[in-house]
Parts: C-alpha cells; sequence; structure tokens
C-alpha cells in the first residue's frame, strides 16, 4: 500500500510560519514521522509540496497509477481552489483532507472547503496529529476494501 | 485517562437509519469497539446517546469532574444549536467533533458547524472509524500534556 | 390502518393561544373530531402531543414498528429543526406536515419548512379541517398501495 | 356551489409529462374524477387549463360572480407571478393552491410560492388526491359558512 | 402629438379592487378625465389595457409609429417583466412609468421596478393624480424638444 | 395653502454640478419657477435648501405649523438617512418626495428611498419639472380634501 | 405580584462558566439578590432554570395562571427558538428578555433575538443588574396598569 | 430531419432595435439564411416567433410529434421564466439556448438562464452565426445517434 | 456623580410624534423626572437634545472631562452612524444606550444598532422607564467601581 | 489565419476523467480532429494545455502576435480567476469560451464564468462539437472583419 | 499650488483616541507636520476639521475655487456618507481619499468606501506618513498636468 | 535597506495592456524610475514579476532573509489569492500592497482585497506614483524604527 501526503501552498514554512497557529515542529519532522509510522503499519508513505496550484493538480494526475490513497492539506487553496476539486473528483483514488489548525474557528473564508465535497472525509484542528490518523484511516480502509 | 463518547440525536438509529450514509453497524457494535479499543490504549470509554437538546447540555455540563475528553457527534443539532456549542465552550474539557459521513458532500445545511468552532477539531466522512481516531487522538494529546 | 398524529410546541394550548390565528377549537375537540372521523374511515387514530424537540425525536422513533402514516404539526419546530427532519426521513413512514395557518402569509421566517422536503406533503392554513384531509390522504394512499 | 379549478401552464401534459414527477393520469382523467366528487358532494365543478399568465388572469378576473371557490394550481407561475397573485387578491373569492408533486422537496426555486400568501392555504405533494382534498375543503367551508 | 395609456393587469378592475388601496374610481372614469384633460392640451390620448405580457410588448411595438409618448403603468409586471423592459427600450419612444399605490410602502417586492431604469422616470402613490401629472409633462417635453 | 420645497445636500451647486445628468437650471431659477407657478396656482410656495441632515430635521419640524404639504428632494440622504424619515412620519404633514434624475437609472445604491415609505409618492426622473408636477398634485389634493 | 425569572440554557453554570463574559457570581447568588429585591418591592420573585428548549415552554405555558409578569434570559435558544417566541407570545403574559453580556458586542450569530419581537422590551449588557432592573420595571408597569 | 427556430419576446424587433447590441439585420434575413443553411444540410428549418410566453409554451407542446430538435432564443424569457423551462424539460426534444449577445458582459440580470439546465447546451455572444452553428450541431448530433 | 443624557434625532417632539409608539410623555417631563431621579440617588443629571449627528458627536467629545456615564438615545442614528460608533468608543467614558420603544419588534432596519457594540450595554422597549433604569444602573455601576 | 485552442485544468485526462459527463474521447483525438477541421477551412489550428494558471496567462500573452483568434476552455479557472480573465481582456485578440458539459445543469458554482464577460462569446454544453463550432464561427468572423 | 486637507469626524481627538490604533501624535502636530511639507514642495496646505457631515460637505463645496486639490480622510463618514460622496464628485477637484489605519484589517464594516470610487485614489494605513504622501502625489500631479 | 518589488500577473503587459486604465509607461520605465528613486533614498530596490500564484508565493518565501520591506502588486491575484495572504503573513516582512488604478471605481469584484488586511497598508488609484510613495513610506519607516 502506497501513500502520497501533498502538502499545498505555505506549508513548507511549518514550523516556522505563525508558530501560535501551526506550532514548531517543520516538515522534515512531519515527513520522518508520518514514513516510520508508514513502516510500522506496512505502508510505503512519499511526500511532495508546492506552493503552486498548477503543480499540485499535475502531482495529483501523476499519482493515479502510484499510490492508493491520498492524504492532501491544501493550504489556502482549499478555500477556492475548484481545479484542485476537479483533480481529485478525476483520479479517482480516495483523498483525505487535512489541516492542523481548527479552521472552524479562524477567519469567516477558512471555514468553506471547496474540495473536501469531493474527498473521502475531512480531518481538521488536531495538528500534525491529523496526518497520523489519517494513515491510520487509510490502513483500515485499504484492509476492509480486500476483504 | 476517561473518555465521553456523546451521540446525538437519530443515532440510536445506527444501522437501522440511512444504510447508505451511515453504513449497517448498530450502536452497540461501535460502543464495544470503542470500549475495546479503549482499554487497549489504556483509557476508560464511556457513552451516552441521546435524542433531546437538553439532555445533551446536561450530559455535557455532568461530564466536568469526571472525564478528561469528549468525543462529540452532535447529529443535526450540529447546525444550529447554539446552546450546544455554549455548553462545550463553558466546560473547559478538550472536545473532538465527529461526523460518520463526509457532511461537506450532502445538503447546503449541513456545511456549517456550530458547535465546531469551540472544539478541538473535526473529524467527517471516515465512518465509525472516525471514533476510533479520535481516541488515538486523546490518548497522545493526554500524553503530551503530561509531558 | 393505523396512524399517529404528532402535535409539537404549544399546540396543547389549542383554542386558547392566539385565537385569531388558531382559532377557539381546543386540543380535545381535535382529537375527538380526528378519532371519529378515523373510525368511520377503519382507522385507528392515535395522538400525542409535546413541547420538547427531542421527545419528539422519540416518538417518532418508536411509531417505526407500529404506525402506517405519521400525521405531523411540528410547530415552530418546522423551521429549524434539522434533528426532526432527520428523524423523519430515518423512520421510512409517510408523513404528512399539517399547519393550522397560513404559514405562507404570515412571518417572513415561518414560510420555510426544513422538514417538508422529507415528507410526502404538506397542508398548510385549512385550519383543523387540515388534519382530517391528511387523514383522508392516508385512507386513499393505503388502498392504493394494497393494489 | 360551484368551485373552478384552474390549471396553469404545461398541466395540460399530465400523465406524459415526467411521469415520475407527475404520475401517468392525464388531466382528463382529473377532470372527470373531480366532476364525479364534486357531484357526490352536490357541487358544481368546473375546469380550465391555460400556458398563458394573461389568460389566467383573465379567467380569475371572470370567476368573480360566477364562483363559490378556486382550486388553483399555478405551475411554474407559481414561484413569480406578483400579477396572478394579484389578480388573487383582487377577486375576493376564495382560492386553494394546489401542487402534486411536493415543492419542498425539489429544486429551490420551487420552494416558494409568491401567490400563497394571498391564498386560502395550500396543498402540495398529495398527487391528485390533491384537488379532490382541496374540494373537500370547500365543500366544509361553504357549509361553515352558511350556519 | 399623441400619447398612447397603457395600462397592465388587473387594472381592468380599478375602483372594484381593494379600493383601499386603488380607490373607487374605475378605469371608464380615468380614461374620461385623461381623454379631457388630453384635449385641453392639445394633445390626442388614446387608452389600452391587457392582463397578458405578451400582449403588452405587442401594443408597445405597434405604438411606434403611432405615438410620440406613452404613460405606462405595468401593474404586477413592474417587478419581474425584463421582456417589458426590453420592449420599452426597443422602441425608443418617451416611456413614463406611473403608479397608483406609493410602491415604496407596500410589500418588500413592490419596491423594485425592473422597468423603470429605461423610462424616462417614474411617479407613484399620487393616486390617478399621476396620470394626468405625466401628460403634464409630456405636454412640457414636447415644446422644449421642439424649440 | 402654503408648500415648502425642501432640497438636500448638493441641490444648491444645481447647474454647476454634473450637467449630464441635473441639467443648467440654477436653484434660482427653479425657486422663481415655482414661485411664480405657486401663484397661479394661489398657493404660497417657500423654499429652503441645506447640505445638513440636522438642520433638514430642524426644517422639517418647523414645518409642522406652518405649511400644508411638503416637496422634499433629500438628495443622497433619500438613501440612508433614517433620521429625515422618521422626522417625515413625526410630523404628519403629506410629503412628496422629489428626484431630478431617474434614480433607477444609475447606480444601484441609489435605487432604494428609506424615507419614500413614509411620504405621500414620489417623483423621479422628470427634470425640474418633478417640482411643478408636485405642486400641482398638492393643488388637487388639497381641493378634494376640502370637499 | 409575581414575577418568574426564567433562566435557560447554561445559566446553572454562572460564576463558574467564562467569568470574563459573565462574572463570577454564581446563579445561588443571583436568585438571592433578586429574592430580597423583590420583598423590599413587596414582590413574590420566583426562579426557575433550565437547560432544556421544551421544558422551557412547558414552564412558561404553567406561568399563565400564576404569574403577573416574567423575566426571561433565553440563553442561546435566543437565537434560534422560535418554539419558545411562540409560547411566550401565546401565553399573554409581558415578558422582558435579559442578557448578561452585551449580546451586541460579541459573534454575530449573538446579534439577533427571535424571542424579543414579542417581548415587552430587551435588556443586554448590564450584568446580573440587568435582571433587579427588570423587577423595578415590573414594579413601576403593575403600579401604572392599576391606575 | 426538422428543426424549430423559435424566437422569444422582442426579437421581431431584430435589425431596428438596438443594433449596436443585436446588428442591423432583420428577423427576414435569418430566416432566410438558416433556411438555405438547414437545406445544405438536408434538414427542414421551420421558424416561429412570439412575444407571449403562454403562446411560446404552446408551440414548445405543438412542437413535440413535429421537430426532432428546437433552437430557442427565448428573449428577456431567459432570466426568470420558469414555465418555458417547464415545457422544454416535458417535451423531450433536444434544445439548444441561443443569444444573440454575449449575455455574460451586459446587465447583471441577464447573466443567469433559468431555461439552459434543462437545455442540452448554450450558444451566446457569436451573432446571428449562433444559430446557424445551432444547426450545425443538431446536424451532426442526428447523425451521430443514429448510428 | 455626574450622568449626561443625550436624545438624539426627533426626540425633541416626544409627547407629540407618533404617541402609540412613543407615548404621549413630553421631553421635559422626562428631563424633570430625571433630575428628581438622580437628586434621590445622589447625582447631577444633565441633558442635551440635537438632531444633528456632527452635533451629538461635538457633545459627546465635550462630555469627556465633565461626565462619569452617559445615557444615549441616538434615534434613528442608531442603525447606520458609524461616527457617533466611533465617538462613543473614543471618549471612554460607559454609555448605556436606551431606546423607548421595542426596536426589536418594528422594521427590519430598526433590529441593527451599530452603536450598541461599544456602548455598556442596551435598554429598548420598557418606555421613559429605561432611562431611569439607566440612572439606577449607573448607581450602582459606580458604586462597585469605588470600592 | 491561425486559431489557438487552450485547454485548462484537467483536460489532458479527456476521456479518462468523469467519462458520463465528458465522454469517452480523448484529448489527442480532439486534436487531431480540430486540425483537420481547420486545414478544410484553411486555417491553422494549433493546441496547447496547461493545469497552471500562470501558465495559461503567459500562453494567453505570447499569442498575441501569433494568432488571430483564441478558443479557451478554462476549466474550473473560469470560476475564479479573474487572473486569466484580465490577460483575456488584455491580449486584444478575439476569444471563445468553450465548455464541453452544460455547465448551468452542474453545481451552482460552474454557472459563473468570470472569463466570459471579456470574451466574444461562449458555448456550453454541446460536447467536443463545441470546439469544432468555435472554429467554424472564426472562419466566418475572419472573412467577414475583411471584407 | 493649494491643497485643502480636510479631516472629518472623531479626527479631533487624534493623540487621545484609541493610540493603539491611531497613535499618540496630535492633529495640531499633524497640521504642523504637512504645512512645513507643503513649503518645500511650494505649496500652500491649508486644513480643516469637522465632525459634522453637512459642514464638511460646506467645506467641499467652498473649496471649489480655491483649491487645487484637497486630501480627505471622511472618517466613519467613509462607510456611508453619499452626500459627501456626491459633494466630491460635484466639484470637481482631485481628491485623495486618506486612511491613518489599514481599514481593511479592522471591523467588516470598515472595508467598503462609498467616498473612494469617485476619488483619484485611496491611501490606507500607512499611519499619518498617507497625509504626507498624498502632499507628494499632488506635487508631482500638478506637474505633470502643467506640462 | 532594500526593498523587493514584487508586480503580478498581466503587468508584464504593462504600457500595452488597456493603456486607458494602466497608461503607457511600461514596466522598464517603472523599474528604473523606481531603482534610481531607490537610489536617491539610499535604499537597494531590486523587482520580479510573475504570473504565477505559486511563484509569487516562492518570492515571497525567499525574500524572508534577503529584504526588509516588500511593495507587493498582486495584480487580479489581489481579489481571491488566499494563499499569497498567507505567504505574506508568515514571512513576517511589512508589505505594502500598491495598485495603479483605483479599484474602488471599476468592477465591483475588483473592490475586495484578500491581501490587504495582513499588509501594513494600501494604496490605489494613484497610478505608478504609488510605487514611489510606498518606497518613500518605507524610507521614513525604517528610519522610524531604527531611532
Amino acid at each position: 500500500m502506497r501513500v502520497l501526503v501533498v502538502n499545498g501552498p505555505n506549508l513548507n514554512l511549518l514550523g516556522q510560519r505563525e508558530p501560535s497557529i501551526y506550532g514548531t515542529t517543520g516538515l522534515d519532522d512531519l515527513i520522518y514521522m508520518l514514513d516510520g509510522h508508514g513502516r510500522e503499519l506496512g505502508m510505503l508513505v512519499e511526500h511532495v509540496q508546492s506552493n503552486s496550484e498548477g503543480e499540485l493538480i499535475d502531482i495529483l494526475h501523476r499519482a493515479m497509477d502510484c499510490y492508493d490513497g491520498i492524504i492532501l492539506n491544501p493550504g489556502a487553496y482549499t478555500h477556492y481552489s475548484y481545479a484542485i476539486r476537479d483533480a481529485v473528483a478525476a483520479i479517482g483514488i480516495p483523498v483525505v483532507e487535512v489541516h492542523i489548525s481548527n479552521i472552524n474557528a479562524r477567519d469567516e473564508f477558512r471555514r468553506t472547503s471547496v474540495i473536501a465535497p469531493v474527498c473521502v472525509g475531512q480531518i481538521s484542528g488536531l495538528g500534525l496529529e491529523g496526518y497520523r490518523l489519517a494513515l491510520d484511516f487509510f490502513n483500515r480502509y485499504f484492509k476492509e476494501k480486500k476483504i
């Protein structure tokens, strides 16, 4: 089982940017943690980050034949990128949307995700732990599907 | 560590009601599963269900001195019960909101949670698995806090 | 054939409350009239009233195995109780929504029913006669289904 | 007692048009059924259909001295014809609005009736039975008024 | 100079309909009064009334080569007939919109005229006198244009 | 009979300001014309202009015992001065709102008058002629009231 | 003279819950203070608190024959409970709505009261003092009515 | 193959009305051109124009057994005629909506078509050429269906 | 302790204006009553009224060094004067907003106060008694602060 | 004559993605078909696809000196890319917007194009045929311009 | 070259009012600074402040023949004074709107300026420096115009 | 002191694109002018332009350790790029938003900047001069901060 973790705009600054909201752990630490957790679960976890909407679409397309599930944090694109939404809908791989902060408790515009309606589900506000839980979800999801 | 799982209106019909949306597992199975998973994690998991908004508020109040965390699925109250929101804000215990179905992919009115802004976070669309992941979250959350 | 008549909040004051809108006939008279009309049609008509949203949900749930149809006047819950809506959708019994007054001709907020979309239909503005017509509807509805 | 049944745009296609929504009974059968039911009740029931908003207004005007009540299905004009609304308000005859389908359960724009606020009441979603119930309503309504 | 007075839906009931709003003078009296006033001003005043939106458009088209100005009371079409608006814009004759009642002091929906933006101006709330003032306006308007 | 003409903000610039919209006739010429027309009708016409909302309210108050009717062009206050609206409602003198330009054919915000609902009526788009027509209206209005 | 003080959801936590907003005085102290103040004014003051919307409606109904006035703090139900609004309108006893905090200075959703339109008036932001002032109001209100 | 071209309100003035928007070619020229083009494609093209909403509905109904496709320019009815929408949905013939001008580049109200959702598609802004392209579309559409 | 009572537009007409809403007591009587009540409480009460928004701002500014509290009835400015709001926020003196009528039970536009968010609180619907209660509030408020 | 066909995000998946909406023909087939059709018309047709908003803007800029017309399917950027809109407006080449599916018949958000107002026109819902018709349009458009 | 600096409501409290937003420099210091800066640039800078909307309009009118440019900080009138907007549009002198604080980063209602659309431009959030930059702008603006 | 000037989409066409709005000076001239002005002020001014949202985010990130201030013209991304907004908020360098045209005086959608709330301030409508003034602002801003 292979899972791709896709992080969107500004998440390369994780640990540096607004630490009161996003914490002090960096992106490298997150990847390291997920990689390890994946190995425990017998999953191959790969990671990619991009600030570009077009590149994120390309990444999702290329994932079509390579991954069984995608963990997607679309950053601020969450709130307006119908193009990423269409990519998620097009590729037919289960996608779980993850947000580090509680998007319901911040600016009004952050409360709406245009991408979530075509995902399997969404986890928000549980910090970096959210990514790990998404991996756990996929672990169980693939097993159930197999039976 | 003690976690209270609070299920709101119509969740007593779990497994019977609209199985295409909510699946065929009943509430008892869910409780059994969570109870077992809690025991693995060394947590005491208790459960309560009510269709009444007022009773749900009473339950949240009574939880104040008894539990370390709450997993709350407010059912349709999610979308308008400012009274439950106030109860969550008042009791000062961390609450994770869980929805079985992907509330972003259904009726327009289901996309807004008036309770989520005062919760720690929200998990939606991951089925009954969402409850288990919320337990896992609390497991880690309490440990980090302790250190 | 058994039909349950469910009256929601403030309908216990029927005949006392704002008679210019709701008339001077009391709830007991309504029940008596419906009971008699049901007997003529060979139907068992039972009645329950509650001011509590949660109790109304409980009533709807309990009706699942006992009644063939429900006549529901949700009172002011009509306009915001997504929880009652979910209960109606969950139980799989045909429900007809009845309003004594013409809800389209009063306050703006009374014009929207969040419950009607999951009912069979709606009768409003025809006074207490609306309940009787709903009984007549069920009478024919059950017969057609049987054939 | 004389009642005029007025059917608006596209109802001439009844039985042919979108049968999953409107059923397979044609307009002629409906008229025949209402005529018979009227006779049983000792009422004269007449019928007219038009696709034209202006003609519907003319029909309502001409009904002023000829009928005691009107059963009106304004079709899609329901949702925007303030001109028909004004005609209903002007003629001073009691009008009951009838819709075959449950207008609350379809497109958003079908949920608002600009005509209902000046009618006595509204029946929707009860199929062709809705017309018959409206006749029954008038039967009782005239008798009560007489006493 | 020739002026056409065009009255829209339900204005044929003038004097009969809702006299508290529209007064007790009938349409014939209005025409008689305008005819007389026109003669005093040396203007030919003609009148037409229709309840049909399409017919009103036809009337406006036919007026193109026959009249120097139009006094238009579009009745309830005022609030939604973009088709009449287009007709007014198309014919290139000055049109003054007249309303007998104060449309700003009644239902919310009556406050917007979709036709007024392509008229010369609007008179509302001044009763039947509004038509006479519109005639006076045209009298002066034509004279000024001639010089 | 005494009529007060009240002109609001920026109308002192009449003839100078945006002549494509407001024409080239100045405020003095308007007053002169209205004064003469009033004399013909046997009415005393007085005039006052102010750019200040508070002063306009004072003027309306002082008019209570001195005038039989008021012609009011509230300028841009038309669109938001609920305080002037309250003054008009309070003084109990008939007020006709006049606008030189067609307020329906300009910026969106100019389409709403918060004052018109408490006036007798409104004339817009007929240029300075609108004031004269308002005088004519009062002339007839007072005569009818007297009989 | 008898006045019933009705406190809605979460007000049982007064003094414990969010003290920066609601202060540190508990519900018992409030009742004690009001009881004393009532005695000074020669009024019988009774108190009831409930978190349940349905129970609050029951309480209001039962108050019909027992109290001369009601002081109601509907808590978060203020913003959506049309059912409580209907109860207040139905019972025909003067009700004063009281809010401890300034509801205009907090979340947007707290700015609208669906209940206030059927109350005598509203006091907000004056802390627990608001209840005492409402008692003073009733004291004077009953006296004036008596004369 | 038979195609009916239906032109709605004010299109009889084509070539005369607002030529900067609609061009100088008249309706006759358009019909002549489409007739010729149809003949080249081996299609029978017929044409009808009406300013009346009701008549347009009648026309659409009568087309049910006579035509294989309809090219519809509903003029201003595009923006509010749910009755024409229902007619299009009812008749089950493929309809292509055509607009001469770019409806997205004009008044805000012209940007929404209530009819387009039940058509096959829409062509706008390509002038009279839009009708010809619609014919071409049907030419290919029928051929593909046949195979 | 000194309290300034500031009455806004049209309140000089108190007792004359719309007595069904505002009662028949005049402004002088109100001042007399407040003056007396202030003396009983050992407070100096002064009063000022203005119809001018700018003057009201000047008054609030001048109050900065002279008064301990302000009772403000901003009349219709309540609903749009962000400039008065800024003045209240700027001067740093506690302000209680008072409305004689129940602003929640009248026109929609009267339901929003743009000034209340920067006041201590608001009293509405309690008639002239509202001013007296505001004095009582300040009496206690100053005492508590002193301790 | 040279025409550039620009396809936006996710259109590289044509034929693979949601075939029930977009059909089973791939992008290569489309290009081949358009190339052939262009050659018949004596036009040079070139094609480019990108998922990146910025790249699409670059492409439009570079087209300035190389193409006589552009056929643009902006994919989901249609609904929010004001940057692409500005690029279309800036380059001064006629652009026709094409959508394969009927954007009026799908999600609400797909009904608005922020780019269409600065295009010549729009074709939607006619499948891949829409591109061919756009070519035909340009063929005639260039010829007419030449004369 | 003469520039008038016009400061609106509450700006007389500059340096005293909410220093965290507006800083601690007073209005006199600002005038002194601008006067000096004007002299360096060879411009005559004059200043006026008023809390009154009407007076601000009078000031703008009187500026017509006396100044070459106006720097206007309309304070809270920015958000609703269409009357000041009309004055700016009427006088035909270039006006630059200046705000000390970043109006986009504060309350929602502060984000809209009804005056800016008729100004040359707007500077906000740059503190008192904003006024100086506006002077610099005029300095260059007048020079370029002269050439 | 180092300042980075960042120009967004379509600004590479400056001088060519819609010169009535954006003028005829090209981007090179702007850079040359700013470079020179920076040198006078003793500042290093560098410039970058991109049409790609992702690239603009990359640019802002890379600026973190290299520049003291940023002048940002986000072009049309101003109105919807929450991703660029997050980048500005993340990097912690003061950013001034500049628009050449008066964005308040153009299309409605251009009136909102989603980026301005996290900038220091905004200059719009002052042409290319706006960039120079932003440099002047930084010049003074850095000096004041140093002291």
